[in-house]
């Protein structure tokens, strides 16, 4: 017992003077749930730190990820690939150990946490993600997969409103194999929780259908132990383990302070904090017992090789299974997704359809979805709207997990979030809502933006075209807020061809999320060359264009671009030398080379118009100071669509006015 | 019995008819609700028709606010200035019925709804303005201020976090003038919610301090009357009653499905309705004696009345209290405040203080919060780091609602709806926490530029210049995104002095909400003569001239200001001729005149640089396609400040670099 509570205070020791040394940080957290992670890390916790990417280890996420020097402690005592100068690096320029864990940053680290209230709404995604693989790759006598996900979480997380979209669906699917431990230490940031935050929480999860362990003493190894083993037992239920703590325990004169949360303490609290722990070393001095009992690469290798001997009788076994689990582990795609996408390509152009870019986008889903297994939809409770349940799409339930299409509800960030723990397991997933709701989970698209996921995003009526349900429901800034966002590639095809190219390229693109922007109204298709039909993917391209250089480029995307080639048609008819360029990703444009781009849009071409229903001020970007935009300013209206195209000037009318202006007639 | 049914069915037939003819609307919860909202309305809302701003009516807000045509159909039925043909005119262009309810457009619509979840959240910053003017005005025998908040809402509202975080809050709060109807018809879009909501909601709301009457009979009128008999006398807590409803309530073949929620019944079905309703009147048609018993012209000028008269004894016994309690209620600032903001300015042109400007912020409120009481501060748990806690601040307690200070939790979208509620209430409320977390509480941010809310977000850590605290918590993208949300003013000060014109400005634009962009390391007062200081509030300005024509100008703002200053000095001193301008709101630059934007951006001026430690591409608006911008293109990383400037480029080394370039040398 007094040697558990030695080993626990190796990680304060660690966390205190990491702290210290970058002068950053926050040592309360790690002081006071390092007991809790003493007793999972070394008693339950199965991983291999010399393969950190075992498919089958358990997950352990960091919910309140200021606590990042618990996890970077963890990672180095038990044996990872995080040295002792890595840890003394700790929040320095592209060391292995940021301020916040990142994933792709530090072997070991699972998901990368920060804003609260996401690693708890994630390790649901990741949770299930376990039991959805278990379901498809299992066999009596082979549970390949079968591990489970921690999570360490602040009274931050559970203020988070994300926090409750996410132990509601944990509890709707009884995902038995995701527990979380909540350090009750009762202070914020402000101070005693006491004038803020005074729900019953152990009643709230209840009500949510978790299996509540209360009242457990956070620094009593055995009783934490226990209250594990109490989970463990739990076959039907996800479960929260309450640890009662005191922020930064063992300081003598920081401990349950607020002021202990987010400021390093000094040389001599650490001293005292040490002398007060009977902790008698230097600073960042561990001493070899310690670094022995902590160390995992026996066990957890052991662990490994268990399973891996496993693996090769189940593929011995079961070779096409084993193969296409090695597949979705790798991230690989299928041969048939190519072929199924290029196919589909060449019947959508035969049947140039006149349908809403939201119908355009199901109609890529019926096609390639059959190929691609791991291709998990889903929708915030608007399934029928945005298009997103395909033709073998089959509801996920809670007591099923066979389906390969959940029903969030209506909760747009607790389906990001989730979206984004499917990502981290191996599955690609795309959820539908309204794009104006993008707003509700724009956190979480950040985030998968940050830890380069493939979450795809389904964002259908795009525009003012939503039509009668008015301001709240029609985007205008939500598409270029997307653009803005590093990492996002953001797509809004104009017809059923560039929606196809949309979703194929959202699906090659591993290292980063996609959004698609789809129209509610219906478009029209617009004629594609075999060389156009290349350049979609480039973000950019000509659509129609005149002989020799051109005196005006219009620039237009999605439901714009037929007004776009309406009013060219015209133009041209005038005798004007008109180019109009469709944009379906600027994104993807940006990446392409300068030859490309000057290619598309000649930088001696001034007269450039942008037509976007949404808003403006995206487009000087590529139509400068002599441009203009036909675009939003203002929020909409509640009207009939065409009759608020109207209102706001997307008319192949004003396009001519607007063009002729300038071209200064 | 029977007849309030009927007086009932009036919404539904009222409902029906006009979602029929717009072609457009969600018929299924205003038929759901219908009883509900008799027996509320008829019995126990307190409001006066002939006027709907009587500033102690009840608050009534549809938190569902799809279900838009109930509200319309009760404000007609009941007298308000809502005719017949505005209810014809049902989701019509300028209508005074739009597809969800917005403020300003409709008398007797107290929020504007849409987003799920946010009307219930705005609904308790409602409620608690409540106490908080009835502490501050009230006077033994006069309760001035003494009104309930009633709210519906459905499941939607519940599955989204945000009303965690509201309910958290009002149970906290013990708000008991507070009591939500939950219209539980198990239906969401998706259809029957157990496949996705399976929580206790009762469980759930008493867990979190409310009081909860359960298992109401929704279609039975004296049931409701009793269980908002049992709510109104619980004094110590908020109330929830449960309705047991069928979606579509009426419908021979709709109702209890799906099917009904969003799209129209057709003219066959909405007859079978009627029939099957006892309902024998033609479309759009009420008979007199139904108007008559909705009618609450009457009874609703007798309770002003009442009031009216109680006000005028009070003003007679408090004239000063009663003149203080008027100006707030229109929304007029003090004379004090504007000679404060002067005076203010004028000390802290003398003191040049090199401070951050989150402190500066500070300062600000310090010398201007005890000249408007109105001015309710707050944070999501972040007072200490977001400067909002000034010297006259004190913090509301659950048991004292005399303070100026709300602290949160740690709830950014719950937060900025309480704010909301506030606003709409005569006060101005303004609230902190990270930039990067403005994410989280975007919608409410947006419904407040949409509502014309002068709500005011302190948004501080605004740049990589977070440092350590890594990409997670360093914006990039978000200042942008809020710029190009309509009507809202972001500003982002480069000193102390901006610093104030950007809080008095913000103050003083009450027809919309502001985010003040603050910066957490140290910024170097720049130089301000009179005629600069008094253009700070035009948004944009030229800090810094050449003599004649400047051959390049420098654009920045905020903490980058300064970098621009001292290249400028440099190249001046090289001989080159700079200009800087300064753009602290680019949101209020654009609305000035031409002659004033081309004064300070002289169209012929194409060499300019625009530099921001922000997302990049927003600026090209200013600096076009031949010019430059030192922005960021991707995520931050982990480092202290000053490594990641220098990383990143932002420096005078790297400005004069880029100048060069554009000056083609």
């Amino acid at each position: 017992m007094e040697l558990r509570k030695h080993y626990a205070h190796a990680l304060r020791a660690l966390s205190m003077d990491a702290i210290n040394k970058s002068k950053s940080g926050h040592p309360g957290a790690p002081m006071g749930m390092a007991n809790m992670a003493e007793a999972l890390w070394r008693n339950h916790f199965k991983h291999n730190p010399r393969n950190p990417n075992w498919v089958n280890r358990d997950r352990f996420v960091l919910s309140n990820g200021h606590a990042s020097m618990l996890l970077y402690s963890l990672l180095h005592l038990s044996g990872y690939d995080l040295s002792m100068d890595d840890i003394k690096n700790f929040r320095q320029l592209h060391s292995k150990t940021p301020g916040h864990p990142e994933i792709d940053r530090t072997p070991g680290v699972d998901m990368g946490t920060g804003p609260l209230g996401q690693g708890l709404a994630t390790a649901v995604g990741m949770a299930l993600a376990e039991k959805m693989l278990a379901n498809r790759f299992n066999r009596i006598n082979h549970p390949i997969m079968d591990h489970r996900t921690w999570v360490f979480l602040g009274d931050g997380c559970l203020m988070e409103g994300i926090s409750q979209e996410a132990i509601s669906l944990a509890g709707t699917w009884k995902l038995n194999k995701l527990t979380a431990f909540y350090d009750d230490n009762k202070i914020s940031i402000d101070g005693a929780v006491g004038g803020w935050f005074t729900e019953n929480v152990a009643a709230r999860f209840e009500a949510s259908g978790w299996h509540v362990v209360a009242n457990v003493d956070g620094h009593d190894p055995k009783d934490i132990d226990d209250a594990i083993e109490e989970a463990l037992a739990v076959d039907d239920k996800p479960c929260l383990i309450i640890c009662h703590t005191t922020i930064g325990y063992g300081s003598p004169t920081k401990a349950g302070l607020a002021s202990c949360h987010g400021s390093p303490l000094n040389s001599e609290e650490i001293k005292a904090t040490n002398d007060a722990l009977g902790w008698d070393y230097g600073s960042f001095e561990i001493p070899q017992d310690v670094y022995e009992a902590w160390n995992a690469h026996e066990k957890g290798q052991n662990i490994n090789d268990s399973w891996q001997n496993a693996f090769n009788i189940y593929k011995a076994e079961f070779p096409e299974l084993a193969e296409e689990f090695n597949r979705r582990m790798q991230g690989d795609l299928t041969s048939e997704f190519t072929s199924a996408a290029d196919k589909l390509i060449a019947d959508l152009l035969q049947k140039q359809e006149h349908i809403a870019t939201r119908v355009s986008g199901k109609k890529v889903l019926d096609a390639i979805a059959p190929t691609l297994p791991e291709l998990i939809g889903g929708s915030a409770d608007l399934t029928g709207s945005v298009g997103t349940f395909h033709a073998t799409s089959s509801s996920l339930t809670p007591n099923d997990f066979s389906g390969n299409y959940i029903h969030y509800g209506v909760r747009e960030f607790g389906m990001s979030t989730v979206m984004n723990g499917l990502a981290l397991c191996g599955f690609i997933p795309y959820g539908g809502t309204f794009m104006v709701f993008s707003d509700y989970a724009k956190n979480a698209i950040r985030l998968a933006a940050l830890s380069k996921l493939r979450s795809i995003w389904v964002l259908t009526h795009d525009s003012i075209g939503v039509g009668e349900d008015g301001p709240t429901h029609q985007p205008v800034e939500q598409i270029s807020a997307l653009r803005l966002t590093p990492n996002v590639d953001v797509w809004r095809p104009c017809d059923t061809i560039e929606s196809a190219i949309a979703w194929k390229s959202s699906i090659e693109n591993k290292n980063g999320p996609s959004c698609l922007a789809m129209s509610r109204q219906n478009l029209t298709p617009q004629a594609h060359s075999k060389e156009q039909i290349s350049e979609i993917e480039k973000g950019a391209y000509i659509l129609s264009d005149c002989e020799g250089t051109a005196s005006i480029i219009i620039i237009a995307t999605g439901s714009e671009v037929e007004l776009a080639t309406k009013a060219a048609d015209i133009l041209t008819a005038e005798g004007k030398k008109v180019r109009v360029v469709s944009m379906p990703c600027a994104d993807v444009f940006d990446r392409q080379d300068d030859a490309y781009k000057e290619k598309v849009l000649p930088k001696n071409v001034r007269a450039r118009l942008a037509i976007e229903a949404a808003s403006a001020d995206f487009w000087y970007k590529y139509v400068g100071i002599d441009g203009a935009i036909i675009g939003m300013t203002s929020f909409g209206e509640s009207a009939p669509g065409n009759v608020l195209y109207e209102y706001f000037g997307f008319t192949v009318e004003n396009i001519i006015k607007q063009s002729k202006k300038l071209l200064g007639e």
